[in-house]
């Protein structure tokens, strides 16, 4: 298998992508190609040591940045690492490409260099979501590329989540909950009632979804379902409440234990464990997210990823391309029309 | 001032209830009239020493439960606290109506009782939010009343939602942000953009909104601005995320003290500290839900409410009353509606 990584997308590039390369390239048995400006990457790459025939370099002179506007960049910077590093994917040249850039522009490139499975009109950003404490992750399906989101949409969702969780999370048909304001049935928009509906008739027949009900948002945090369905905007509220909770809570706990002299005893041991905790909440860490719904496989990693989060990154690309989710998708989609089929989807 | 207290709402009903409003009459001047069953609430009282003169009780034979259909059971249990606590203060034999019963009975209520302001036609629920460790509160609207919303009733909160801050949270000019998936105008739905470009305009004039754009769910535990605006969907999964990861966070705290000798240590002066961190992070111990859009003053308390909560929802109360949150409102729709007189509200 040969990756293809954007050496020049996110905070930390090319430094850290190329750290990433290096660190995970040593303990997997796959080529890794970093597309991006050579004269950049090749020094960085010269102050490690590492196995030749498992890394190279494949040369774009353009970057696409993150205040760029995604859909003009992708169709203006030809040359950039993001559109060289998709089109080596969508001409077989590589089997999977991660990026940390520009995330609207990595979901253009999907849309615009690789294409639509058909059947899908939205694809979707998967994000997983740690499980606090429990070293577990959840999908949550879609985490910011469709603010607004009709049925069948959802439905598509809830069935790529569930491929994904499946083929890469390791979930033994994984339960599928719909993000809601309670968890009986019928609560929620006239959208959330009609999806709810969707998403019961998809249980039939042996490949049906494992669809569990409504779920509150109460629940995500501890692991309620393997996949957690909504629309984008709810699904970016999720992930920056987990965050700006998580860390105002650090703050206080720190602030707390910074009070008085018995309690700055506790703060000393509290400190190591903190840090523990960071990292249990720490989305970034868990393997990047799955853009699903192109033709072919893409990882989005979190802007500000570091080498860690490459190879955690990586290390998740693999079963993505082993497994053939893009393949069990675009088969999956056949089954799903049927369920579908009368809806409207104008 | 004659404040009526739904005896029989809220799962700790009537006994919390009661106990909340003797111990709250001891430090105010007002009148407190719990609606109830007389031959429940009366033994009760009888336990407390408290002054006949400040505590009444309005009976009511018939209870409104959690379970019951909002709409039908205001139609049907015409003797139950809720519907004649909401007639008394219709009548103006009461200034403000508070209890922790049925939630959308609660609000179907105050529409069909009190009925709504003119202009208005979609109330909305307020949520004090506490701003973790500052001791501070923002006030997030709508949180959970209505899951779908026009950019004029966006709007609407806004105004109603500055107009409480202003006048019971005593915030001088008070700073209100839109909820949405990036802060830069433009980001998010149709729907969203529209009531951004509504915003900015309702900046204008003496009495305009302190509008400051869009905020990031990230921003709203560290107090953004003072009054979150966002449609009922978004607004009970901000609630719904903090309570979820300050739980988790909780738990994998007293977990992860657990493991160790050291970290036992540690544990025993942590213990303490957490019980003041969950109190931080519980909304429910901060005065109450202010239905706001009705003909009326209504405050819906959690439905877990003890003594401790009545009381915070009862010392809210008073201003709200004070300050005539309900006129000022109802004047407020004069102006605003030279704003929104020209949008579709179909």
């Amino acid at each position: 298998m040969r990756i293809v990584l954007d050496g020049m997308g996110g905070d930390n590039a090319p430094d850290e992508i190329v750290k990433g390369a290096v660190e995970t390239s040593a303990s997997i048995d796959h080529e890794i190609c970093i597309v991006g400006d050579r004269e950049r990457i090749e020094p960085l790459l010269d102050t490690f040591e590492y196995d030749a025939k498992k890394i190279c370099v494949l040369h774009a002179s353009e970057v696409i940045g993150s205040d760029d506007s995604p859909v003009k960049a992708v169709r203006r910077k030809k040359d950039s690492s993001l559109v060289k590093g998709m089109e080596a994917v969508r001409d077989g040249e590589g089997d999977i490409f991660i990026s940390a850039g520009n995330s609207g522009a990595i979901m253009s490139g999907g849309v615009f260099v690789l294409g639509r499975i058909r059947g899908i009109d939205r694809p979707a950003i998967g994000s997983t979501y740690p499980i606090l404490g429990q070293g577990e992750v959840s999908l949550l399906i879609d985490t910011g590329a469709n603010a607004e989101c009709k049925p069948h949409n959802l439905l598509q969702f809830a069935m790529m989540g569930s491929i994904y969780a499946q083929s890469v999370l390791g979930k033994e048909r994984p339960t599928v909950g719909l993000v809601n304001i309670g968890t009986e049935p019928g609560k929620g928009s006239a959208m959330l009632k009609e999806t709810f509906e969707l998403l019961m008739r998809s249980r039939d027949g042996s490949s049906g979804l494992n669809f569990i009900g409504n779920v509150e948002a109460r629940d995500v945090p501890i692991g309620i379902c393997d996949v957690i369905v909504c629309d984008g905007f709810v699904g970016n509220v999720i992930l920056k409440m987990t965050e700006g909770v998580a860390l105002s809570i650090s703050h206080l706990i720190r602030r707390k234990f910074s009070e008085g002299v018995v309690a700055k005893a506790g703060a000393v041991l509290l400190y190591n464990k903190l840090g523990e905790l960071k990292k249990a909440f720490d989305y970034t860490e868990y393997g990047g997210a799955p853009i699903l719904g192109v033709k072919g496989a893409v990882v989005k990693l979190h802007g500000s990823a570091t080498a860690n989060a490459v190879r955690s990154g990586i290390t998740r690309a693999i079963p993505f391309v082993e497994n053939r989710v893009v393949d069990t998708i675009e088969r999956a989609m056949g089954e799903l029309s049927e369920i579908t089929g009368d809806v409207d989807k104008s």
